[in-house]
């Protein structure tokens, strides 16, 4: 073969393959231990896009909602009823607090737990398409002292049915 | 030259010359018009990641605060008073809104406005290192009839001098 066009099957070949493809999403943790229904904390969720943001004033806590690629694009297309398959939707929730010098505002607080929104619509299909998992405290404790505990989490979100089971209505970031 | 080793520096070098290093700041849209003090408007800040939340009770207003590549580096590190030399800071401001089905909850609703705080330690030494940018509403207006806006942005972040100007204390996810 002619070494100029070895060279370039070697350079084209080399850059297609390199660098590794970037996932979109589900690398389990395996610090973390996996909530009882088997759903593992995603590795890196802490790099995920913005959905939305809300303040509670029933039990005083800011959140932050954001998710997966594949909730990104659904959230900006406006897919989300259903959301896809694939979808995973973070919920990071903080207590509020107030810095000193800025009294006007509640600003986030003490950790309180982050928790996720996982659909597969055949393998939830008993909660609505929707895998649920939280855990608890800087030390990340899975919450739920087995499988049922997700009887709770998709209690709370039946009234949302409507919505596919979701609170949060994205933001458009104009 | 050896035709192994030819082939081997080819291989190495456009592996790391490809893809093209991703600047971690600073592509400026075309589509808007710039702030009267030159700042662009950031294209690709709709992707950036998570710094803060926050609530203001004085005006109504709910934020994400959000950051480029260089501002989650340095605040993930706690490398943030001074904040180094190319760190963007987004905050995306909305009228306070409620949900029908979620009224506990304060939610994102009327678009305010996007602001920017550009880090340059040396282009904007006369206010703190910082460039200061917003723009208004869904049409993106840039605010400030001149380049002199700036004094007004300063003025409010200046009792916040011993934090580089900044309010937001960036949240850690754990």
């Amino acid at each position: 073969m002619n070494v100029k066009i070895l060279l370039k099957l070697v350079l084209v070949g080399s850059c297609l393959a390199w660098p590794p493809v970037q996932r979109p999403a589900y690398s389990g943790s395996q610090e973390v231990q996996p909530a009882p229904n088997g759903i593992k904390m995603p590795k890196n969720y802490r790099d995920w896009r913005i959905i939305a943001t809300s303040h509670r004033l029933d039990n005083n806590t800011l959140r932050i909602i954001y998710g997966n690629d594949t909730a990104i694009e659904a959230a900006r297309a406006g897919h989300t009823n259903p959301w896809p398959d694939g979808t995973i939707i973070a919920k990071t929730v903080w207590k509020d607090a107030t810095l000193p010098a800025w009294e006007k505002a509640v600003v986030p607080g003490e950790f309180v737990h982050v928790e996720f929104m996982v659909k597969d619509a055949a393998r939830w299909a008993s909660t609505g398409g929707w895998g649920f998992a939280r855990w608890k405290g800087r030390d990340r404790q899975p919450y739920g002292k087995d499988a049922s505990f997700v009887q709770e989490c998709f209690a709370c979100h039946t009234p949302m049915k409507d919505n596919d089971y979701v609170f949060t209505h994205p933001v458009s970031l104009p």
